[in-house]
């Protein structure tokens, strides 16, 4: 068949408006239970609450396995035997040092915005400096995305030493990417189990199937963009307030609940009055309900436990008691149980993040799955191009300057 | 109602997978054909081959109006009267300068980078000296989007200038965006003429419905993340050769076929060998074809028109004659029309405007369609989430590294 017969133009795109009403035209505003595209990537079954990387059950992923091992099962299709990982390692510890464009744009005022439209810019700066740019090849695809997944821990980390004024320390070669993170965010040598908190943290963002900045990105990556573009258009989406963000937001709740602590014993109580006051008036409290989940979050329960445990390792439990008695007060009044933001908030915070880095961390780990995505898109492309409903002014007539 | 019956959730969408089977899930992989938004913007009659912007058929407003004209009524809603134009002109003027942050971006290794991937990022930096930055609110977002749109061609300019090591020249007060442009690409005062066609080459690009850089747009701002976030997305997408690129590719076929032309009198029949070879072995000729229009792309029209004209105004009529015989002969053995592409080309090649500026030059026009979406998507915000089907492994164990 000739390519003619439908060539994906810059344009291309069903017909609409006045001639809609001969087409096959389904409306679905928002896209919910549209299927846009193919995945072997991730699963969810939300009636169960189980969710799923490449067949792989989180529960039996969570703990079990390195952010690295499960990189390397997005991106490459499964879990990797030693030498696989020794290698993968191997090329993660190389690609994660930073170009000189990059570091040149450091030290512009990029450097001093807040922290999402910084990594925005910067993460798209990234292409200037690899040596896979200008590729879209399988294997360019593959070391570009290990690359990225190295090179965002990185960036952060960098970008937070530069808005404090402080130098970053050198990255340990005995630690994987957890570890190099929290030693170069807290300054500090991190206990192996906060280490292993985090570890487990990255595994559980790392993907999420059709997520709006996966989609993003897989909107781009369909133009046959590169992957530089496609994770930059993923950052833009996840920096806004109803898909990134709702961590930082449970985090602010807590502190501000805590402010108002002055005798101890008065702790359940004001998260209670809180609790009550904004549903009370309808408003929302962050952290909680799910579109997907008929049931638990399957991440949900993985970062319960180790809030839990943290709070233990730390000796400073008010931030999960809050947090476990905002859940069930929650529970009480409106059945809604917490979902990945709730104890996510107060696992960060055990684990020295500064607040307003809860949405960057969770781009650390979901670069891993935006990556996979746009291997995946690559390697079986279809443009992506919806239909609109016209909803504006009839035909109308152009008036000239003079007349209007 | 309760905001927590349906929260747009970080993670928020359907279930899919094993529990789709329940549910009203619909599969249209490339969203042809479904309505993923409404829009007052523009709309398209592909049977009719009619073109609107806000109800103006574009043959009316074509060489009737100016760009600023043209970006004040996708952004306000409307034409402007005198009043208004004065004023929006005004405010284009003052905002095309470039910031602090945006100029030292230009000094890294990003200005040398080819041209989309280098505005990727000088786009995204725009943010940092941008005063509304952090603003979703209606005319904080106006301002954002005469700002953006004063300032890509300026970015551009200066892009340009900076790899060319020349010096831009400061704008003529006198002149508009087109004449502007055209002053600072070339180095030359442009003819009046000139200045005609490419703004009306600015007007014919400005929007298009639902194309991929606007849909990633809309995708990004959905989550509530600001402008420029949502166009940098757009950047991207265009910049992947089934979006934006075509043009250049028409051009550089052009001139591969002028190469081979050594006996003048041979032209017509190099064209038809070049075609035929093609369409032979069912390659594909770029700038041919669309999947919107059944009969002739209303934009070819005024640029086949605009081709001729400066034909005879450059006293180079080699490139539209050849783009003249090359359409003839596609049609003949194909009965394919020509884009919106494919006589951009020549006449953005007879402005003056070097080949690999044609994308750049389309996202000068078509960012007044993207901040217009931006702001409509805010205006009345759901989150763009659609599902996914799920194709790969069936759930199965996590070995322990040791037995893998």
């Amino acid at each position: 068949m000739s390519q003619h017969s439908a060539p994906p133009t810059p344009e291309g795109g069903p017909a609409v408006g006045h001639a809609a009403a001969s087409r096959d035209v389904v409306s679905h505003r928002g896209l919910a239970d549209v299927v846009a595209a193919s995945t072997a990537i991730s699963d969810i079954d939300g009636r169960a609450g189980l969710l799923f990387y490449r067949g792989y059950d989180i529960h039996d992923l969570s703990g079990a396995v390195s952010f690295e091992e499960c990189a390397h099962l997005l991106h490459r299709g499964d879990l990797p035997d030693r030498e696989q990982l020794t290698n993968y390692r191997a090329e993660l510890a190389e690609g994660r040092r930073l170009g000189a464009t990059t570091e040149a744009v450091l030290t512009t005022g990029v450097a001093t915005q807040p922290p999402m439209e910084a990594l925005r810019t910067l993460v798209s700066a990234l292409s200037a400096d690899d040596p896979d740019t200008g590729s879209n090849a399988p294997d360019a695809n593959a070391r570009k995305a290990a690359r990225l997944v190295a090179q965002m821990p990185t960036l952060v980390a960098v970008y937070h030493a530069r808005r404090t004024g402080s130098t970053v320390p050198d990255v340990d070669p005995g630690l994987d990417i957890a570890g190099n993170f929290l030693l170069q965010i807290t300054g500090r040598r991190p206990d192996p189990a906060a280490v292993a908190a985090f570890d487990e943290c990255l595994v559980l963002h790392a993907d999420h199937t059709m997520n709006a900045s996966t989609f993003a990105a897989r909107v781009c990556a369909a133009t046959l963009s590169d992957m530089h573009s496609a994770v930059t258009a993923a950052m833009g989406a996840l920096k806004g307030p109803l898909h990134g963000g709702a961590n930082e937001q449970v985090m602010t709740m807590l502190a501000d609940i805590d402010e108002r602590v002055d005798d101890e014993s008065a702790r359940q109580r004001i998260v209670d009055e809180h609790v009550r006051a904004k549903l009370d008036t309808d408003q929302k409290i962050m952290g909680f309900g799910h579109r997907v989940y008929r049931t638990e979050d399957p991440r949900a329960t993985h970062l319960r436990r180790m809030s839990r445990r943290l709070a233990q390792l730390t000796g400073e439990p008010k931030w999960y008691e809050m947090s476990a008695h905002l859940e069930q007060t929650v529970f009480q009044v409106k059945a809604l149980r917490p979902n990945v933001d709730f104890y996510a908030a107060s696992v960060y915070h055990y684990l020295g993040i500064p607040t307003d880095l809860f949405t960057p961390v969770f781009a650390i780990s979901r670069m891993s799955g935006w990556t996979a995505h746009v291997i995946e898109q690559h390697a079986d492309n279809r443009l992506i191009r919806p239909d609109s409903e016209y909803i504006g002014q009839p035909p109308r007539r152009v008036k000239p300057l003079s007349e209007r």
